[in-house]
């Protein structure tokens, strides 16, 4: 009996990008980093380095644990179309929620993916990015409102979900109430302000960020679509600390009584308060996507904290993978192998029936995501 | 040679529910939630509820893992008083510490645990509670000072200890000075004229709950009775980044000048830090209380994490049973089962002797605990 | 194969006691704390006491695991200086990297470790303890300046790197921008007039402290010095909430735009908060000094942590030893066998190459730490 063989919905991915990677971006892409790998040191020679090696490699017909020279010759003779192509289908998920907020251009867009993998895909939304978009074009505050909620209610249309990174943009160690109006207005006149010339425009300011959120509430609430946040682990820009989500308390709360699924992504280093949250709010999910791929051999750790103590109705899959669809492959591989050894020994030591085993890894593998996020595959 | 069956003194636990138990109470004290289990979900499909049906089934004569409907229905067979004698007989513990300052009608009191279980069971006396009591009862603050005082006294008399739950009620980041007599009546006034009337009072304000500590530390230090803090883990009332117990570090330094012993509850997903904080403390105590049973399958990494740094004087058992019997038991067998495996792991590979081994499980088990609480058990 | 036989580099410890140390004197150097155990417990019955039976009694002809009072004769008739020799040679490093800014009288210097160990030591100069010599000699703020700067200077002519404990002073969580040169005087006056005549001088004014920390920067910038910082476990003076490191993201983003190597020492409990800043900043190291013979018989959990995310190339070994030559050796023993025991399963489980895991071994043990400190050893 083993329990990886249950159907897969990634929750929380992103494209992989579409043109060839050379070797200097294929590094950048394996790290959260602005900054290139120290000199004199090998870029690769990390946790993940060593995944993409060993797992990734025979897929392009290298040897597992070839140098990863010989992984990227081979990788550029193949193709990028064929790459893409190849580990989106080895990742054998059913279906891939999408995030087209970031790199848009770059990226495989959820057709795209939906065209290589042979897997329905969905896009989820993220709320500062269409904030962004529409902040150049505004005449003035009161138009900024009105072009911003026209464009988020029309982009959601088709969307299975929204997502924010509130934690990346200003932390949830903010006030989390909704703005008013004028304290909006005032914010964006700022904004704008300040935005040189050209430039393209990056919101930060708490109000704003919180304006969007609440406007995406107002749009999730009659759909119950859920809400994606970002938590923990990411680049530069964040403050770790602040980023613990019981920060976010308050907004938590809130959407629980509006009954908006939240599903919190990520999560390192924060899993065990991502859980508890989960257990004590109705409407909080939590995953521990790129994480694992990128603690790749130390994987099955995180598998284990996520399990410790959350309801499995609250537990989800994300692969977070982002450029190379390697990471789409990795996320969906070291999940489904680190939740299977761990349900096994479960039923081994007795502690669960299989029975059990089969529906809590049908849960969290799919059934879950499946639920809130309304989806028919 | 085993390590579990030493003496236990359960230093900190409640009363289980005196009446009859329906699906969704059961449900209920199964979780810290608020609210129920989302819809379509089972409530029980969770590490706590796989340790029930897995460790309590058989002593229900009811087979390990057989559904919950099945535990549930011979469960209501036996009836409550059976079964809470049965669980809190099978738990197998020399003493129960009890905090009687929540839900106090609905749940077994000291004496009937006592009484059901054949084993003393001694009171740990709940500040905030206390003072709740006589808020409405007085004339004017300074009336109200001295009801408390007067009471906090009374009920102290036969107690072991005194508990507050200050982390709840407005978390560990707030000046932990004892309050002026002024600030403390003005406080008190606030408080009476927000809460409308018939309303039972709930004290949140940090200047009252301060000087409840505060007088509760007066009583506790010609009698070095310990004060317990509850840490971490618990219901969505709780901000949990600022229940860190290190943002408590000037009351615990403060109370080790006063040498009175602190012990810190549940503490997750802050072990590391009560552990430390027990290390560098002479008058501070930890536990890994309640997470124990709720982690059920994972409670060895919980126990583990325990045992990584402190001195074994310092560690101590609780269950923090609340409602359920159940836990009472499972709080109890998770614990001796976690730390014999471990200290026999660490006789096997040499890491200590047996006798090590003996006293240390002899301290964490009951010694440390009969020590601060003065107890003749 | 093992990976245990690879030279190593201790980049953070302190001196050994030069004179003998009685059995109370032990006990202190055993813990962080500033009192002793409570009254009737045995002060070395701890993962740390455990660990100086098992692995230290050998090297003084002492039975494994006998009782601590055996070990404390015999290792008083061998006598301190054959003690300090015995255990600095068993740790069998290429080469100690010295604190000398605590307790320096008391402690053997790096000329002495390296006499007593045979192998090369150097020194790192810790700011705060150049700042407190010159305080009380200034006739002013300028003056101060100018003999604080002048003695930085020197001192770290022949120094391998700086050392600051702004954590343990004035917590990370502070303006981590340079201070104006009004802002330090005025700090400077009120520090003086604030000390008593005859006190010895305590830097904690974070003005102070910052103004220390950019001195020390300007002086590491051309020769790309490290500057290490003391992060989590420590003593009772620090608040460890605000010890995450990611509370001081601003600093470690400056100085990785001076290209200056920031070293996190320790981390427990910020291992996984360490390790990512590791990755995400091209400037930033981390190590587990301290806590691999703290925690002993745990040690593995916590060198798997360390191992869990970020490159290799970012990782470093210290014993953070300090007071006793057993430090020095349980440091490098424990280091070893943790690392070692990961990297052979992960070769055994196909994770990495023999290749990979002695390059992996060899970068952690010896070469990140040569090529920062620019070391020839």
């Amino acid at each position: 009996m083993t329990y990886d063989n249950f159907p897969l919905i990634d929750h929380h991915c992103h494209g992989a990008v579409k043109k060839p990677v050379d070797t200097d971006s294929f590094a950048r892409l394996m790290s959260e980093s602005f900054r290139p790998a120290p000199e004199g040191t090998d870029p690769f020679l990390k946790p993940l380095g060593l995944a993409v090696r060993k797992h990734c490699a025979p897929l392009l017909d290298v040897d597992p644990l070839a140098p990863m020279s010989a992984y990227l010759e081979k990788r550029d003779a193949v193709g990028p179309e064929e790459v893409n192509r190849r580990f989106l289908k080895a990742a054998n998920v059913t279906s891939f929620l999408v995030d087209t907020g970031h790199c848009t251009d770059e990226l495989l867009s959820p057709a795209e993916i939906e065209s290589l993998s042979g897997v329905p895909s969905f896009e989820v939304v993220r709320i500062e990015a269409v904030m962004e978009t529409v902040a150049g074009q505004a005449s003035s505050a009161a138009d900024f409102r009105q072009k911003f909620e026209a464009l988020l209610f029309e982009r959601c249309k088709n969307a299975v979900g929204l997502k924010s990174v509130v934690a990346y943009r200003c932390t949830f160690a903010i006030d989390q109430t909704r703005p008013s109006q004028s304290d909006v207005d005032a914010a964006f006149d700022v904004w704008r302000s300040q935005t040189p010339e050209g430039k393209s425009f990056r919101v930060e300011d708490p109000i704003l960020v919180r304006y969007g959120l609440w406007v995406g509430a107002d749009l999730a609430r009659p759909r119950r679509l859920p809400i994606q946040l970002h938590v923990g682990i990411g680049d530069p820009d964040v403050y770790m600390h602040a980023c613990d989500p019981t920060h976010f308390t308050d907004f938590l709360r809130d959407m629980e009584a509006w009954e908006i699924p939240i599903t919190l992504l990520h999560n390192y280093p924060f899993v065990r308060e991502a859980a508890w949250l989960s257990e004590i709010f109705q409407n909080v999910y939590y995953d521990v996507g790129v994480i694992l791929h990128f603690t790749g051999a130390s994987a099955q750790r995180q598998m284990d904290e996520a399990l410790e103590l959350a309801p499995f109705s609250k537990h989800m899959f994300s692969s977070d993978a982002f450029g190379l669809p390697e990471f789409h492959y990795l996320g969906a591989l070291f999940f489904r192998r680190t939740l299977a050894h761990r349900l096994e020994s479960w039923v081994r030591d007795g502690a669960c029936t299989i029975n059990d085993a089969e529906q809590i890894a049908k849960a969290i593998s799919a059934d879950n995501a499946r639920r809130i996020y309304q989806l028919e595959v």
